[in-house]
């Protein structure tokens, strides 16, 4: 009887002790993750502390009574505006709030004016009147949201423009009441959007614009590693093909860089960017990288698919040129990508880059035009993986350039500064052979 | 000075003629830009009018005083929730609506405890505590927004959370009054999340999931036109190349996916989507379509930047078979999108078409292996583009094959229905020759 009950209490305690370690092991998981995401981006940290230092400003000024006096209930639509304006970057802050803003105004006036409507109709139809403009106004409202250019900029006006309407049109408050009320809600959703506004501009700022400006930068990067990446594995058995997987993320960048570029929009100048700065060029050059990530994307499923074999002397020749290729397209974007991140224009390596891998497209079709003439090389068959994999770095390159002019239009337009060469010249080239291309940057006064 | 009067009245009503046909136009130009926007999708129009109708019902119901006498100030509420919650698809209404409901309750209890602690600490530590408890939660809170997996789905519900309990701790009111007002606005949310759900549920209800299931099924049925647009027009000098233009939509797709996915999630079972149909499937598929739209981007780069000439006969017999293989894919994916849109599971036609196309790549490895034994063919550099062309359509039919294999899967698991075959059996080859491969179909008893 005795060892029944000490084996039960083994049991339980053993059971308990398990639950215990599971518990302790699902915390530490989660506790993991929340760390991961806060290292990812420590500014997701600071933003949370943010919103919740702007809301404990806005609900103690609604809590020390003697201070609002003047606001009665309508206080809380402060704490309403700063939950639901406050966004992760300034332009998305500012935009909420401005919409809030000019919405609530325009739909209050509106909904006096609807309510003095209804007014005139009697009793009996006031509310017909007052139920068909709110009908009227929702319905039209709500469908202008498909508009995408409110979409874009006025989704969230829309919405509390409906909703403000359809407050005031049925509040049945006399106007001379509904005055004092708009009052209140305006000043309340000002000193909400105003505190909100003021913390995301004074602390630790988070720009949409200058998250653009480096997405695109940084995208840039990738495909760069991805081509370098390919040039120095190419042809290496057991190479490491991580390489492969770089540009993925680029392919699905669309909707970020969108949502960036409509928040920069609402922002402020803040460092090297001004108002009216061409945050649309930043998606024109998004999309050229955009498209240049789907041709690796076609080149890494050639490399994965295909087993290339390098015997003949011929496949090595075209070896070296898809090398050369892809290492200076590799390091054509990488200083692209570096004056977009240093705000300057475009140095003259790139054109150099961009050269060297012309020439090295050229010397490969000097090596297609010479191969009929070699007859006793390996049959079409097994020369095909490496073609294409020329053949579409040789597109990669058209792309590369595209990347390019489009990123010194943008400089351009945008009033990037001008890159601080080491040296700065003409390219010329002085000796070109079959196994490498040497070129003079010769200096200009 | 008559004359100069006539003159001064002319033009004064000549520039009201221009600024009323300015006008003129450019009210038309709206008017025909939203009947396009309408006719795109008429379910706009519905939607709008719907959530017009919810918004009159709930404004009328909360005007007419003695009907809602228990609800008083939190009659706006209702409204509130109305406007916030409406979404187009019914799993957008409902997943708001639940997120809206479980979140209040939930800060409302917490926000009750969190008046009790407070009131402990006196009336001097009371805001104290009361700020350090709304910091914490709300920093909290906001940080949980940035988990992918509560971002996904709890978004809404995160937000509602952190403003019922900033509002509820903030609010000052003895615990018995916060009781009242919390049963008040419970109930007021219930009105409006259940009216919102209802209207969305009754009238024309917009399912995300078949929305989901249509897109993919028409992202497919793109690629198809893509291909074989390319097979019926590859080589005609002066074609038009309008196909090369169709897949560029499936490229970016992902996000709309997700968000339709996520809907989907909280719709309950309607047609023959049941409750746990695996929508995550559909993203694989979706995943896999915009692989191949990466390739076909590619093909489409291939077209256009290089100019195909044919003139040899080995190009010619090349040419073919890339335009058999090209038809053969597309007819295949048509087979996969159609037995999508009919909810089947694909017919032995899909496979038919793809051992088409992988017959048509076998030929075309046979044309190569005896390109070294005619030697007067053209050079390497002319025949590389069909080179290229007919190796991404290589790999495309492995890709082809990926989506009908996804397909398949996503059929079996879903549960679609067996399809309704003019013949049903096996597939035969009777007589392959260089022109033509004949299959054959079995009829099993």
């Amino acid at each position: 009887m005795e060892i029944t009950s000490t084996t039960q209490e083994k049991t339980q305690s053993n059971f308990l002790k398990a639950m215990f370690e599971n518990l302790k092991v699902k915390f530490m998981e989660t506790a993991m993750k929340a760390k991961k995401i806060g290292e990812d981006d420590p500014r997701r940290i600071l933003h949370s502390i943010k919103v919740g230092f702007a809301l404990t400003l806005v609900s103690l000024f609604y809590y020390f009574r003697p201070l609002y006096d003047g606001f009665g209930q309508a206080g809380m639509w402060a704490i309403l505006t700063v939950v639901v304006v406050f966004e992760f970057s300034v332009g998305g802050t500012i935009s909420k709030s401005l919409n809030r803003g000019g919405a609530t105004l325009l739909a209050g006036a509106l909904g006096v004016g609807a309510e003095y409507l209804a007014n005139l109709c009697g009793e009996r139809g006031e509310p017909i009147v007052l139920g068909l403009l709110v009908f009227i106004l929702a319905a039209v409202s709500t469908f202008t949201r498909f508009i995408p250019k409110v979409k874009r900029r006025y989704d969230y006006g829309v919405l509390i423009f409906i909703l403000t309407f359809s407050l005031v049109a049925v509040s049945g408050a006399r106007i001379n009441e509904i005055m004092e009320l708009a009052q209140q809600r305006l000043s309340t959703i000002l000193i909400g959007g105003a505190t909100c506004i003021l913390v995301s501009l004074c602390i630790y700022p988070v720009w949409a614009g200058l998250d653009l400006h480096n997405l695109i930068a940084a995208n840039i990067l990738k495909l760069s590693a991805s081509l370098q990446g390919f040039g120095s594995e190419f042809g290496d058995v057991g190479s490491s093909t991580s390489y492969l997987q770089i540009h993925k993320s680029v392919l699905n960048s669309k909707t970020t860089e969108e949502s960036l570029a409509n928040f920069a929009w609402w922002e402020p100048s803040h460092g090297r960017f001004k108002i009216n700065h061409p945050w649309k060029l930043y998606l024109n050059v998004g999309g050229i990288v955009r498209q240049c990530a789907c041709q690796i994307e076609t080149l890494s499923g050639c490399i994965t698919n295909s087993k290339i074999q390098v015997v003949s002397k011929f496949q090595m020749k075209i070896q070296r040129s898809c090398v050369k290729m892809s290492l200076e397209c590799g390091k054509a974007l990488k200083e692209v990508s570096t004056s977009i991140k240093n705000i300057s224009i475009p140095s003259s390596a790139v054109a150099v880059h961009l050269n060297n891998s012309k020439a090295a497209a050229d010397e490969l079709k000097n090596i297609m035009e010479n191969y009929s003439s070699s007859p006793n090389e390996a049959d079409l068959q097994q020369i095909m993986p490496i073609l294409v994999i020329a053949s579409i770095l040789i597109d990669i390159i058209k792309f590369v350039e595209k990347i390019a002019v489009s990123v010194s239009e943008l400089a351009e337009k945008a009033g990037f500064k001008q890159a601080q060469l080491l040296h700065r010249g003409i390219v010329k080239p002085v000796n070109i052979n079959d196994d490498q291309l040497v070129l003079e940057i010769v200096e200009m006064k």
